[in-house]
């Protein structure tokens, strides 16, 4: 994995300097992980086809509690769309992007251990299963399309 | 990592079949983390240590549910101590154990990006540095210690 190269994420107050805790204060709440799954995983970055995309049927008030906790965190940026005044564009940061071996790891487990679709868990097993090689060539892939790397 | 070799987990009407959304419905609190945490890298197992021990200070009551519910899911199992007639230990699951990757890999990401204590994200950047032979390692101790194979 590259080291950080952005800021830190943000976290207010938090109970102890345990990583595991800290990291749970911050993303543990289920429909957080959704969220950054679907910006990870699909081509989806406007409020409505993220709204509309999700299979878990998110609640439009949720959606638009988490996007705004990730950005306040660092993990994600909000962007005008030039060509349309009223859409805004959700972008991985790269911390979010960094979150990658973080996801494959839960997606494989819960292959394994819950009753999960096959095809749904093709991504996870092939990032774990794959191994750094395998995730470094995914964050690169996310960081031309969500870093500004390709405009 | 070595084949799933217990049963499945149990999650009750899952929104998806997404693996990401299936242990974020299982998992995705912030207690559920810091109570497997616990088991996972420190000798605690009875209630009143596990409620004593806690950095984050744990209430007592949402320790208790998440205990119940870990134990409902198959994650733990709950034992009477042989020699105190009110006194029960809680053990990790092999599906427990195989969740040392997810919470190396969360530790990892939180050790870089948040304000983590060098010292206590020690054990996750060991595990995660270390590859499959240290997560192996530090999964067979936790099977000699709670799937009851040293007894």
């Amino acid at each position: 994995m590259s080291q950080p190269v952005a800021g830190p994420v943000h976290l207010a107050d938090p109970a102890s300097g345990c990583p595991i805790n800290l990291i749970a204060e911050l993303l543990g709440d289920r429909w957080s992980f959704v969220v950054l799954r679907d910006l990870m995983f699909t081509a989806r970055s406007g409020f409505r086809e993220l709204l509309a995309g999700c299979d878990e049927r998110i609640a439009s008030n949720v959606l638009a509690s988490r996007l705004t906790k990730l950005v306040d965190a660092g993990l994600l940026t909000r962007r005008d769309d030039p060509g349309h005044r009223q859409k805004v564009h959700y972008r991985l940061t790269e911390p979010a992007i960094q979150l990658v071996p973080v996801l494959a790891a839960m997606g494989l487990w819960a292959a394994n251990w819950l009753p999960a679709d096959p095809q749904l868990s093709a991504p996870a097993r092939h990032l774990a299963e794959g191994g750094p090689e395998a995730m470094n060539a995914f964050m690169d892939e996310l960081r031309l399309a969500h870093l500004g790397l390709m405009g």
